[in-house]
């Protein structure tokens, strides 16, 4: 059995990865931290859990993360970098789901998130979390930078088509849409029921750190220099992202071609699910599920293409994909435990 | 293996049945039957079994239902009983999510479903599948009325007060909300997203099919005539169901033997969760989960209970509960292939 | 033109008096104050008033109210009993839209709301601002306590019943649902989208402040003492108010006659709506607008009738009402400023 | 007094026509027609309207709109150009809320609609009913084609820029998100609560009948050929519209000149809201309203102009739209009886 830890489990990440593992049949949930709910039985903040997680919020200082074989990090930023080296003295290995280690540049990571980088000298070894694009390197990692909910969307969208040189990666588009629970949970007003319902709205269109995130790592594994357009939107529904995602052809290729490209890429990717050409993917189809959807389209008369993306945010963008690297960096099925089936209606 | 057979799996709880019978361990999935969907793999139809289902529909004439363990009938009311006679002789166990053998009083059902009867001979053998109250009955079952949804919650939530004899049965008042999703997969204008959503109203007030089969249930289990105002309500939310349920109290009791009446009672039922006194359960804590959440409450100066009481209406409320009978039946852990966490947010 | 003051326009009835005095004929909004958005226009807050309302908050310090001719309190309770007496020795007009002035017995105020009051003097002189039961002394009143939304709906439901003494006024049951806006608008994580969207819950249940008011003005309007059993539930939509409300007849009535009953009674009243017996009210058909509808039924076979009303939380149960008390202190037609049809869809 | 007939009042933008009309101060509600529901008062199907429509359904061969001074279609394509032949030769003016005649290249037309067109010698004379656009045609026309709703917001946004000159014509891109009444309201399973609430999707990425309008309209007006992608999408809200336009800027133009352009556009156009640079328009602004609101961005590093629109699709993007231009055709304000502030929260 692998000993888990968790610290910062009163988030959406934190009681997903707790959702995921209480049944993942190779893990033990051993400690899950939160400052302020030292004492209080996970199962009272998130009565989901009644009955199946009995564990209870540890402060900081008396959970002993070091006994656990790999701590997830399910907080804002910072935190990581601030406990990981010492766990990883420790010989634990370390997942962190916020944006510590994504960014290998640490000029842009401080750039983008206002705060000096203490461990820089483990930006080198972090591994980035996507296992479609970076199986090995995931399975012999210590630690793990696990890709933002956007990232993953725009990676597994443009890559295929990048790397095999048909697009002009200077003038990507990616119009993306996020549901609600992407924003954590937090109490603000712009996230309240009567201000996100029954709307729609762009935010941070002006700049968004998932954009030099997928940017650097498109470069990285095209060794090209993409330029990128990232506009993400508001839907009012709890779970789910949508990527639609443009990218010019500088070469004429046909529609069966297009989707050959696709399903020879992730083939082997059970998590990557690549629609008949011209399907319209829905969110609903991977809400609670590991899976990613897409689907490609070739508006007539035009040079583009358009990748039509889907995800659950908070699983395959998020909690799911970090179970999904800890099976393979503890050399399990890398779908052991993520075998829900998204839930429809 | 089980092999199992749907009929009529384009609805919604046929879905469900596919999403919790494709990862249970002990069954095959071996024909889903639908007339007009002939040949039409389950998982274009539902794009959420991608990967997971790879049977088709067949038409009703086609499939051999004779060759399954059990079949399943997520049917309108009228088929199940139609079908289940021959499928019985041959030796089939049957359970029917509809209504038709949940009313023992033929008559009682011909008032309120308007259509004849035509296998009343098979009414007396019917076991009504309430594993909760009727655990024995249905392992020896060959037939099985699976509960109506709003029944479920009412019957687990007045149960242990009218056996205990605690409360006037002559004056239940029970006020139930539910999620859209319990109108089934029918194209109908008032259940369209532009006139169900921000809205909220009660129908069937006059009437619904649920009251008489609520009271005989109870009458039968404690030998009381029960006198019940059911009045349903839709709620803008796919999934879930809450009954407020009201009692008089025919006798002084303080909370604590409350409580302990509710915690006994349900002590051996895994998916019965009696929450603290005065707790406020949410539907959203048992939404994609076959758990069934209770809780009480004494208004201060007042004769009267009010047992809160919510569900998933398309698991514990319907196709779950259907694999728990089925469990029971072939003589399987009741909770094999339930363990679902609800998923929150 | 009556020179119209805010006091608090920042929550969600604040913006409601808005969009309902910018439109109104002989209003001019002459303050509204905020000592936290100090000089910020109020349409940079909330950019549905754009083009439409070009007023700025103001510090209560430097805002004159007492050159208005009428307050509107849109704060918290505590604010009103503050500044109302300043206010009305300066021959200022004032409506509270919270608590403050609601209950008569200074004692009750005290322990529902957990406050010392202030103004205990004014009680007496306070004027219950619900015009259907009340009309006259609001014609003369110098300070209006605005009626809490539940209050109204439930008011207006048992009132003609408990008028007639047609029913047992020590056994009320009244299940009443919201939506969330009625939650305020306030940073809380119990009112975001990702915890109450596709979710469905009661509160309260133990006690709630709306009990105590209720009771009291049914009380005082009828000469009997009343017991109310009351049970807010939180609804996923913005706005939208539904009360099922119970009552145990004390004597036979048939239906016409019931009809006729609650016909009579609001047949000046235009914006109460008696839709037809067996009718069941939606509460978007109130969504925007001033009207509260209503309609009866009779379970069969029981002793009780079933009053069904529903409302806009924000308008009839809130702001609109304030407006509609406002054009009756001032002389104005009833409806003057209120005519908007409701959004449906 | 305008004498007001409306074919086909019983879909969306019908019931919007109502609550429109009803309150303006110049017109007369004289017929309504529906075949289905002859005989049927209008409050009857439209509980909102009750107490303010007293008028009932007609069939159409018994309504004599020949009598109206204006008759709106709120029919699905195919009914105006059948009925507005005989209406015009008797002097009524007319206003298409439906497509037949949008697109004046009969061939076009028929292509993407899939029918005859059946009074081609009107294609001429229609006129496009975009005020902002198209203000003096409107003025003096008989028969008004009133733009489908995703044009309205495609052409606002992206009219300036082509008008100067300033971007790349033949490469927009469109990425544009609709709510869900925008699919009518017709018994479909697809826009049932269950199916599209708690979800995204793109949908007719492969070609939508609003591409070919957008374009001739923009190459219309400005005299270039337009290429546009325009990918159309569905958000769980009932009312709003949000379009995310991309354009190439051919030439530099610094943010204050791009700003500046746009508010000299439509300085007097009161309906349309250009919001400071840099802003994120919300559709819940222009709820039940009929005001567009817009803002523009430039993407740190890129050519690329994004211009966010929002509106009401039922409002501006159809019903509100239609008064608007009936206003001008009649000589009235342009602005009568449409001064309603958006519903917000």
């Amino acid at each position: 059995m692998i000993k888990v830890g968790i610290v910062g489990g009163t988030g959406y990440t934190g009681v997903e990865l707790l959702r995921l593992l209480a049944v993942h049949p190779d893990v033990q949930l051993t400690a899950i931290t939160s400052r302020k709910e030292d004492g209080l039985p996970v199962a009272d903040m998130f009565p989901s859990l009644r009955g199946r997680v009995d564990i209870a919020f540890s402060s900081p200082d008396k959970a002993d993360l070091k006994q656990c074989d790999v701590v997830f990090f399910a907080t804002p930023h910072g935190v990581a970098m601030a406990q990981a080296p010492e766990l990883l003295a420790a010989g634990v290995k370390v997942v962190d789901l916020a944006a510590d280690f994504r960014i290998k540049d640490r000029a842009v990571f401080e750039k983008w998130y206002k705060i000096e980088h203490t461990a820089p000298e483990l930006l080198d070894e972090a591994v980035y979390g996507l296992p479609e694009l970076n199986r090995d390197a995931i399975k012999g990692a210590r630690l793990i930078a696990n890709p933002g909910c956007y990232p993953t969307t725009m990676q597994l969208g443009y890559y295929p088509l990048l790397k095999a040189g048909l697009i002009d990666a200077g003038s990507l588009i990616a119009d993306c849409k996020s549901g609600v629970s992407g924003a954590g949970r937090k109490a603000e007003i712009g996230t309240l029921f009567s201000e996100s319902s029954d709307n729609f709205k762009a935010y941070g269109v002006q700049g968004h750190r998932h954009t030099p995130e997928t940017s650097a790592q498109l470069a990285r594994y095209t060794d090209q220099k993409v330029g990128l357009i990232f506009t993400p939107h508001l839907v009012p529904m709890i779970r789910g992202m949508h990527a639609t995602l443009y990218a010019r052809l500088t070469q004429e290729i046909d529609n069966a071609a297009l989707q050959a490209l696709f399903e020879e890429q992730y083939k082997d990717s059970e998590f990557v699910d690549v629609m008949p050409f011209g399907s319209h993917p829905e969110t609903r189809s991977t809400r609670g599920s590991n899976m990613l959807r897409l689907a490609l389209h070739r508006p007539e008369g035009t040079d583009t293409v358009v990748i039509l993306v889907v995800q659950d945010n908070l699983v395959k963008g998020a909690s799911g994909q970090a179970v999904q690297c800890m099976n393979l960096m503890f050399g399990l099925e890398e779908s052991k435990g993520l075998q829900q089936i998204a839930l429809l209606p």
